[in-house]
């Protein structure tokens, strides 16, 4: 495990600096984790926590870190006295990896020292941002495909940890397997792979690439055809070697296209093998798709079994960063934990103040709304349960019969950890089934129905009241 | 240092595994590393090699990894045999940090057994990749600002490493700080960085906040003014706290504008700084800004003095990858070293065969075009040089009087390092040193005229004899 604890921006150590001199340091305070909608991002399936939970777990400030931050000459005694032996001591709560979460609902609430709170955000938006992009993404593709993604992004993932966690996150995603061998090893991912243009360029021709490769793997041949021609070399090719496989005794898996008009190609490669006798070789598609470009294949009858994913799944594109936030939402005054608003010029930019948390309302066995609450407030669901639009008030909807679950889980309490990280496997499956009880409208690519994320009275008037009284 | 061995795609492995199987596997081949060109890549600002170099010098499969790819029963005991105690032994050539490549160029070259070289694919591209991506956009942005720009992005960034390696990645470019402490420490990089909204929001009023922080540091004193209201409370109480400042002998640093329409609030700013006597007081502004941004901001005469930037600048974005490859461009058949072509629809998406360098030709003490040679082949500057368009072959160029440089150098022979890697303080000079070589309108952020990247006669004649061979 890599000592993280400097992964952190300047001024949080320069503001915990400060909190120190002030005498502020050790006050309570709550900061929420959120994203805010842009238009690519309607909605996110959340991942991350595990590393977060890793990270916090493991900060502590070595010798090393200590004489650099002295270097810096910008920090008092008290702050070298505060950060010796230091473990986090707070709270936090958090949504389950695989929870689909909505623009302003806080995906994890820290609530500790306003110095310990301070020293973690960076860090851990970084590591929520990134994996719950990488999941998101993938989850619109696999939408997209309904199964059978692998993901090859390593080659294109902006640096090491984001093809090896990207990779973890695309398996929450929806992706089947692998191509990193390393996420595979680390996170007990199904691996996947055969070869590449480079072995089939290293023989002297095709036909004997492809067939040392069918002697070498003759249960699991998949033969990649376009290194020369795919419909004049490439897949005849492949049909004379599977011919010879099945003399043997054996059935091939089929072959894979990565470059040329996917359309066109796989139609003409689907008849060939057809034609052969081949009806249940599966073609693999890959080289630049995304969830556009399968919407447009399908539309095309491209016919595509599987789909190997890299660059476009590995960095999120076009999007690249999720832009989770982490704000101050309370902090402590005079021993009493007070809500606080960050003001903007629109009230959707406004944050929500206040130490909250986030409920799901299901009727009728699906999701229907998601609610924001303070977290003292409680519900009685054997009564009706009004709710209305955070902006547009006279929006309103009645739930007569509904159920309601908190997404947001403790975690740690009081610096220890209570929430027990589920393997990768179940998270899977409670992804899957956390997006099964959404109307796919609400999680389609293009303009997905609006979900609506309402606010309760409590948290509606709390936020009016601040908001009128900053503009005392 | 972690082990990063595993940090590969499966079909490395498999194809490993295969060569073994296969007789070859000890075979000398040569790998290229390059990129294409893209829309927003016409040129790139190569950064990466001190990693890669890390990489290959830790190569080694712990007992844990044998342990894990026996589970996967892909691999034959001859594999298990030739990588225990595995060291790479070969050759590679590359580009320095902080040289401009153009597409197609080689960034890198591998010349190694086709076992080892396949191995390290992955990773070198994956390293490359992201820190060429990441130099190349930080370019586009400091060519814009003509300096001042602080990275911020560690947040945004895909994971821990985006981070570091970013943040590293974006001082070549010619970022002068980043608020990444860790790669502060790690690359000896100057740190950045002040309050947060937090800052302000944490304290019963903006003017307490203000006047905590300007005693805290006041010879370093940056304000963040835009967390209720920039001009109507932000700057207004900046001032009252800047003069109170100057009456105890200090002289304030200036502010910071996070948010809002920047174009309009600096020039208001900037105004109001100058009639309360703050002429010197500099202008700092952060908040979602990239290249685009900056020439809109500068054209409408925003009063910015200095940058931060983070998310666009962290993520490469709008490309989030370089897009590198690497190709096989010879191996060797009974003894000799064969050059190799990958066969693609159009001319410029052909690989380029054979083992090669490039060279910088510069006229007049100018850049004036790059030539791509065979390794072989020799030149003689004491004569004139024609040069050709590698597809419109009758553009053409003679230079009479001109200097040569080979961009690519050795970098490891035979597994030896025989490159010292300098420091990044070197690396930023060498970059800036490069960048001054060219006319400025070959790096133009729009557009910009294209450079010559043109073949050696050698290259050339071998080229057209391989894609005719191929056509029989």
């Amino acid at each position: 495990m890599r000592n993280l604890t400097l992964l952190t921006d300047l001024y949080e150590l320069t503001m915990m600096n400060g909190y120190l001199e002030s005498g502020m340091a050790e006050r309570e305070a709550v900061f929420d984790l959120f994203f805010r909608k842009t238009e690519y991002i309607d909605f996110a399936l959340v991942a991350g926590l595990e590393q977060a939970i890793d990270y916090i777990k493991n900060l502590n400030f070595s010798e090393d870190d200590i004489k650099y931050l002295k270097s810096l000459n910008l920090f008092g005694p008290k702050f070298f006295e505060r950060i010796k032996d230091f473990k986090f001591t707070g709270d936090i709560y958090a949504m389950r990896e695989g929870e689909i979460a909505f623009p302003s609902e806080p995906i994890l609430t820290v609530k500790a020292t306003l110095f310990e709170a301070q020293l973690i955000e960076s860090a851990l938006l970084n590591i929520i941002n990134h994996q719950t992009l990488i999941a998101t993404k993938t989850m619109k593709i696999t939408q997209e495909t309904k199964g059978g993604v692998a993901e090859f992004g390593l080659r294109r993932a902006q640096g090491p940890d984001a093809g090896i966690y990207g990779s973890r996150a695309s398996i929450i995603g929806g992706c089947k397997s692998t191509s990193n061998v390393l996420a595979g090893k680390m996170f007990n991912i199904p691996v996947s792979g055969t070869h590449a243009h480079s072995w089939v360029m290293s023989f002297k021709n095709e036909i004997d690439a492809f067939r040392a490769y069918a002697k070498l793997y003759p249960k699991a041949c998949i033969l990649l055809v376009d290194t020369y021609d795919t419909l004049g070399s490439g897949v005849p090719n492949a049909i004379a070697v599977f011919k010879e496989l099945r003399e043997k005794g054996y059935e091939p898996i089929g072959i894979r296209i990565d470059s040329g008009d996917l359309a066109y190609l796989t139609k003409a490669a689907r008849k060939q093998l057809d034609d052969a006798g081949f009806k249940n070789a599966k073609i693999f598609a890959s080289g630049d798709i995304d969830e556009e470009i399968i919407m447009s294949l399908k539309s095309q009858q491209a016919k595509i079994d599987s789909w190997g994913i890299g660059t476009k799944l590995i960095t999120g594109h076009p999007v690249s960063a999720l832009g989770g936030v982490y704000k101050l939402v309370a902090i402590e005054e005079d021993g009493v934990l007070m809500p606080k608003i960050k003001i903007s010029d629109t009230l959707e930019k406004m944050t929500l103040p206040g130490f909250k948390t986030v409920y799901r309302i299901y009727s009728e066995g699906k999701a229907a709304a998601d609610l924001i609450s303070l977290r003292e407030e409680k519900f009685d669901t054997s009564k009706p349960l009004t709710i209305f639009h955070p902006v547009e008030t006279w929006k309103q909807k009645t739930f007569d019969s509904y159920e309601m679950r908190e997404l947001l889980v403790p975690v740690f309490i009081k610096g220890e950890q209570v929430y027990k990280v589920p393997a990768l496997e179940q998270t899977v499956k409670y992804a899957q089934k956390g997006i099964d009880e959404f109307w796919e409208e609400y999680l389609r690519m293009h303009n997905p129905h609006i979900y609506k994320v309402d606010h309760s009275d409590g948290l509606y008037d709390l936020r009016k009241k601040l908001l009128y009284a900053s503009k005392k």
